[in-house]
């Protein structure tokens, strides 16, 4: 296998392992001694799921979260240029993408090292396709602002953007699902879709593409689950 | 298996079935007898490719493809309205993303039937994955202008979303991409990086990040290689 940062994707939620990562996922994870990771006893036991025999203790971790220093991770890379594989494994989903691996791999590009993407579950790709709303064109804005002021002007912001033709896309923290689409009733235009996607991959996955006035007539309960917003007209 | 319009990626250029799609996406395409696709084909091919026992003959195949009128799909649904599951299949990565499919899953969100997107391969996905740029804010344009003026105005309203952390993502014609890179390096800032990732998930995939000074004076050639491009700062 090449000396190469595989980026390795996680499943989202309790998702069986077959269900969202292809096999050749597990084969080049059989084969790495080196891990960059968000958390140590997660990601063990994400391998662990995925081959119950792998040899956990043969392996070594490197910690990279939110707390972890730029200066800290100079020297995480030396086993790749030593010629080893290494993995970046993230807390779920897709690493390097709204999560600190990011930073590591700016690092193995800046020093022309090989970096390998595999394919496994991301909320945002998942629920633009299911969503209906035009691919071609949209963005991600992470987290929206959570000052009530700053906020709407980010929604009237996307309302420009989405006349342009641009899906946007979003993400809340659970505890606060509820209290975002009831923001986004009270501040967008009634003729506008939204597009609620909850538990992705999950047994209980739902994903509801309707009129911001129908959600506005509708019950609903996100309270506390994983849930991805997108707006379209 | 569930009524519901299950979301099939299929695999980016010759990539192998097992190195892109998990094990799941086979276990349902195999319960499927009615599929939508942009060209039956293909969706033969990469179904045999599949799995190379499945009875082609007993399926049941609808065209959805550029040329396909929006009145023409209204009855497309009605195998999954009498209960049945249904597939929809891209010519490459994942429906709905970038392709014509969008415009059935919208019908089907219309109507309130179940949509399922399954896991599979995204370039978008994983070239900012391995680009080492921000994943938490990020925009898709697509395809840029090819009037000289347009392109430049676009470069420059990137630019801007550049400036405030948006990572910038679009695509072109294969056998344009030398000219995109040259328009690139001849119109933005030479300190904001280009990420080229050229022929992903296949055997010689890249994924480089480099200043565009460096493009600039680097040579290249990824004339007719499929290839997405990335700008952040």
């Amino acid at each position: 296998m090449d000396a190469a940062l595989y980026l390795i994707p996680v499943p989202l939620g309790d998702s069986a392992v077959d269900k969202v990562l292809p096999d050749y996922n597990l084969r080049v994870l059989r084969e790495i001694k080196f891990f960059i990771v968000e958390n140590i006893r997660s990601a063990r036991r994400f391998l662990k799921k995925c081959d119950k025999n792998i040899g956990i203790d043969g392996i070594e971790f490197f910690t990279l979260d939110e707390h972890t220093r730029r200066e800290d991770i100079s020297g995480y890379l030396n086993p790749l240029l030593a010629g080893n594989a290494m993995g970046v494994i993230s807390e779920a989903g897709c690493p390097a993408v709204a999560d600190p691996g990011a930073d590591i791999v700016a690092m193995a590009q800046s020093r022309g090292l090989k970096v390998v993407p595999l394919v496994g579950p991301s909320s945002i790709l998942l629920s633009l396709m299911a969503s209906g709303f035009n691919g071609q064109s949209f963005a991600f804005h992470g987290y929206l602002p959570v000052d009530s002021a700053k906020r709407v002007k980010k929604f009237h912001e996307m309302e420009r953007d989405i006349a342009s033709g641009q899906t946007q896309i979003f993400i809340e923290t659970p505890y606060r699902n509820n209290r975002m689409i009831t923001d986004i009733c009270n501040t967008v235009r009634k003729s506008l879709r939204l597009c609620v996607a909850c538990n992705l991959t999950c047994d209980d996955e739902s994903v509801v593409t309707l009129t911001v006035d129908e959600w506005t007539r509708r019950k609903f309960d996100y309270n506390k689950r994983p849930a991805i917003f997108l707006l379209y007209y």
